[in-house]
């Protein structure tokens, strides 16, 4: 158990009316306190706020205007004491304040090291540890919600319901092999472990038929819009942009190249893929146009293909199509406002089974049809009750791709005639497996390495 | 008086462990309590901090999951009552949180409209308002102690006290003048007057003198580095920003071009000008350098010229020498590594009085004595006490001059024989200049203009 008194700065950096230092651990409101004046933070109540000044102890000096937060374990989001420092949010004020309160004797916090303490204090398990991440990075209402109902816990207590159902079939199981006082036995066991194991077995499938929405949620539909130069790839990027919520991050470290837009089209967050790629390349020859499609491809899980209606179909329009038959892609015919000269038979033999929408983006037509496809894309005909329990999060999906083949070890063992003692052990590995999802059996290297990828003050 | 309420983000934007909603005015608790479940937030008291969730009253919808503080009027910072909702620092997130709160019916608050309401309850006064602004704004330590100071009342205790003295003395005037027991009344009167306007005068003279040392503070000694190509710029400016802290701004809606690098060295924050063009003329051809350097001249406040020691002065040393003669110039000779060809007569009479420091920036030597000379410079020899109130706002200077200039009116006036209620006239309106300074005598529409440039939130 760690015992020493963390501090970060807790606010997004940037200058803003108000920024938080905040501290946790034993020393919080002794080391407050030595920095405070207008009274003793050492005798106040719990979850109460005071104004006064912080001072550096040594010299007397004036440092900040404050308003300082006491609360007291167990009662915290890390179930220590915490006390965070409201002051001005400028860039030298908070430097300023959080290094006062390192001069303490605060030690520096690690990137999610609050979280991590709440974790491993026991307030939240690993899952809705994992989902405070994903909460700040949310890029639409819908990721957020999924975050927020597995910060609730949500998906902890599937877990953890399913994992007392594998714990009470082994129990039984035991009990069964112990104290064989009927014939049939064997049959009953073997009939309990098939028939349980297969509805946990089940239960799995069915969560994990939610990873593939729950990662799109959690980082966005990478999409990726191709085409011969000059059938309109900016005109429908910019449509995109505008008529809806765009989110543009920047990657720190990093030339501006790698500018990542995010729309958030009907709930579904798209990340256009070489949005300065298309930008640039739009007026230039035709080569580079197809050329650079093909390696934006790569990455790409649905695939905007733009023709021009007022053109006949290439070869390169044809090997574009080609080069995607197996992705999600959606045609997109733009361009109706010229004279029509695209064979429509043709196009629909080579587009299969890919739905087409008509756009005349420069008379502003079609976007909405357009937006209704790709959302019918992302939740494939569901209704979207707004209530699933979606796993996002790769560690949670590989898990649970684990767990489910190794109670379909299991079943398949029993069905071969395996002894149950050589089954119990892959159903005790599945429990297990489930564990590691919640952070009940988790090593401590991935407990670090998990919430190093946390933002510094979480 | 204003009486809705208001409501804004209050931290910066970006994505961080806490961030803050902000609600002030007769309706924020109400407001509050209407989204929160856990506890009822009219009951509770003042200064408390309550965890809790955050739903959509119309729906009951989970939205975030929060700590609410509540503090009731007037000990706060508006004298209003104000409610803060801390949630995830997510951009999605925060926002919800906020329409959430329009929608129950606060306002969105205009930027600065919260300490404007402080400012108009009377919880500060204007120039204390200002430096709210210019504390979270600050670049250096020093920058922010001059705001911290000005936010404390420093600036504000001086003005009021010139502004009693100058009504004292008007009082007494007037009770001479309508009460002329003595016959040498207007004797007296004038007497009174020359001296006591003489005071206010000095005091405001010596006032002024911070001025250009607190504009410095604020916004940055603009310095530019100019010299012909290959003579260690880029070096030198490389010395400066990595041998101290270095800010760095972007200019938000510009080209990165514009990117402003602030240096702090010694406490005086260096804003180096044009670092781009440094960098990417450094290998050029000559004439570039030279006119480059030329234009950067107009927006400096010190210029540092670099020299080659292993070169002789050139042409173009010398008429950069004529361009910046009567500017504040360090001149540094550079690569005193390499053997003399530097003629260090001519030079002594090339560079007048401006300092000399001589540099082996390949060798790290000597950047110590160019940080002393940067430091000389900006204190002109004063030892700085750290007790000094500096006015660093253009309007305070502006206002202060016109003072000045008022009272010398008077001076003149008296000593011309002006009649004294003449001399009064600028007297009073003096009081009235001093008045605007902190807020006493100003009309709306300066103070809806001043706090339109503060942040969104503050």
């Amino acid at each position: 158990m760690e015992t020493d008194t963390i501090s970060a700065i807790s606010t997004p950096l940037g200058e803003g009316a108000i920024a938080i230092v905040r501290l946790s651990g034993p020393e919080a409101l002794e080391y407050a306190n030595q920095m405070f004046r207008g009274k003793d933070l050492l005798e106040v109540d719990t979850h109460t706020i005071h104004y006064g000044k912080l001072v550096d102890p040594e010299t007397d000096e004036l440092v900040e205007e404050v308003m300082v937060s006491v609360m007291r374990a167990p009662k915290t989001f890390t179930r220590e004491d915490i006390v965070e420092i409201n002051c001005h949010g400028g860039m030298v004020s908070v430097n300023r304040v959080l290094e006062l309160v390192l001069a303490q004797g605060a030690r520096l916090a690690e990137p999610g090291e609050f979280t991590k303490r709440a974790f491993l204090n026991g307030r939240i398990d690993l899952s809705q540890a994992e989902a405070v991440m994903d909460l700040i990075r949310a890029k639409t209402d819908r990721a957020m919600n999924v975050a927020l109902k597995q910060m609730d816990g949500r998906l902890s207590n599937l877990i953890q319901n399913l994992r007392q159902q594998l714990l009470e079939t082994l129990a039984q199981v035991e009990v069964n092999i112990d104290y064989p006082e009927y014939d049939d036995v064997e049959e009953m066991t073997n009939e309990l472990m098939i028939e349980n194991t297969k509805h946990v077995h089940d239960e799995i499938e069915r969560i994990l038929q939610t990873a593939k929405q729950g990662k799109i949620l959690r980082e966005g539909l990478g999409t990726a819009i191709v085409g011969r130069p000059n059938v309109g790839k900016s005109s429908l990027m910019n449509s995109l942009v505008h008529e809806n919520k765009a989110i543009v991050t920047e990657i720190p470290g990093t030339t501006r190249d790698v500018i990542e837009e995010y729309v958030n089209v009907r709930g579904v967050p798209l990340r256009l893929i070489d949005t300065a790629g298309i930008r640039e390349t739009e007026d230039l020859v035709e080569k580079i146009g197809v050329e650079r499609s093909r390696q934006v491809l790569q990455e790409a899980d649905l695939i905007l293909l733009v023709l021009n209606y007022g053109d006949e179909l290439t070869e390169e329009d044809k090997k574009l199509f080609e080069a995607v038959h197996d992705m999600d892609v959606i045609v997109i015919v733009n361009k109706t406002d010229l004279p029509q000269k695209l064979d429509l038979e043709e196009l629909n033999r080579v587009a299969g089974d890919h739905p087409l929408v008509n756009t005349s983006l420069i008379e502003e037509k079609g976007i909405d049809q357009l937006e209704e496809s790709i959302s019918d894309i992302f939740f494939e005909g569901d209704i979207d009750t707004g209530d699933m329990t979606y796993v996002s999060n790769v560690r949670h999906v590989q898990l649970l791709k684990q767990a489910k083949d190794a109670l379909k070890d299991a079943t398949n063992g029993m069905e071969a005639g395996m002894p149950i003692d050589l089954v119990q052990i892959d159903v005790t590995r599945t429990w297990e497996l489930l564990g590691e999802i919640v952070g009940d059996t988790v090593n401590e290297s991935l407990i670090d390495q998990l919430f190093s990828q946390f933002c510094l003050g979480k």
